[in-house]
């Protein structure tokens, strides 16, 4: 196969700040390497390209059968619980031979939020 | 003492959906137990409260020495970069006797990074 059927697309809010997508590289980075035969890439809500809409798209146009999206948000608010739904049934119509499947948001992962949590512990002790 | 001489608050963006603050909550709480002798407190930029200024004016009345702000905001962007500073100034201003510290954010942490990777690891592959 030379195309991945799999896409992981994380997904930011965006900023007027390009440092702001620094840490949002870093972690894209990390998952590529460990899942080599994936095509994973960044998408943001505001400010920032390419828009969800169009890393979907662009998948679709490589081939993908299958596309996650992360919510790189910290926790659930009108963002995901409505704006991204919304957007998700409308790209499901426009992509409707691929599975588009959504994941939680961050502070959804308890293993995250305890990673959170020693991370104040250990600079609050500084 | 009766009192905590240090304060630890948790300063997040806010959201007009109360779901949205509860993984600060559970964060709170285990920094709160992990650290008995602190105030731990949560504070938000925007739709909810305490702000960052009514925080810091309840732990300096309560005697804290110092607080240290901790920014549960994902990345460096405006709000970190000029809308905090210029809090924390202000503050600093109002609260001569009390030492305030801010933390990064966490997406300047190497290993909080790292577990989201991980986290997004695992969902993607399910």
């Amino acid at each position: 196969m030379t195309t991945s059927s799999q896409a992981i697309i994380l997904f930011a809010h965006g900023a007027r700040d390009p440092q702001w997508a620094e840490p949002f590289a870093i972690i894209k980075k990390q998952v590529q390497a460990a899942r080599p035969d994936a095509q994973v890439e960044l998408a943001f809500q505001d400010f920032m390209t390419p828009t969800l809409e169009a890393a979907v798209a662009q998948a679709a146009a490589q081939g993908v059968q299958r596309v996650d999206v992360v919510p790189l948000f910290m926790a659930q608010g009108g963002h995901l619980k409505q704006d991204l739904p919304r957007m998700l049934g409308k790209l499901r119509e426009q992509h409707p031979r691929i599975e588009i499947r959504a994941m939680a948001a961050i502070g959804d992962a308890p293993e995250v939020l305890q990673a959170i949590s020693d991370w104040v512990l250990r600079g609050a002790a500084a």
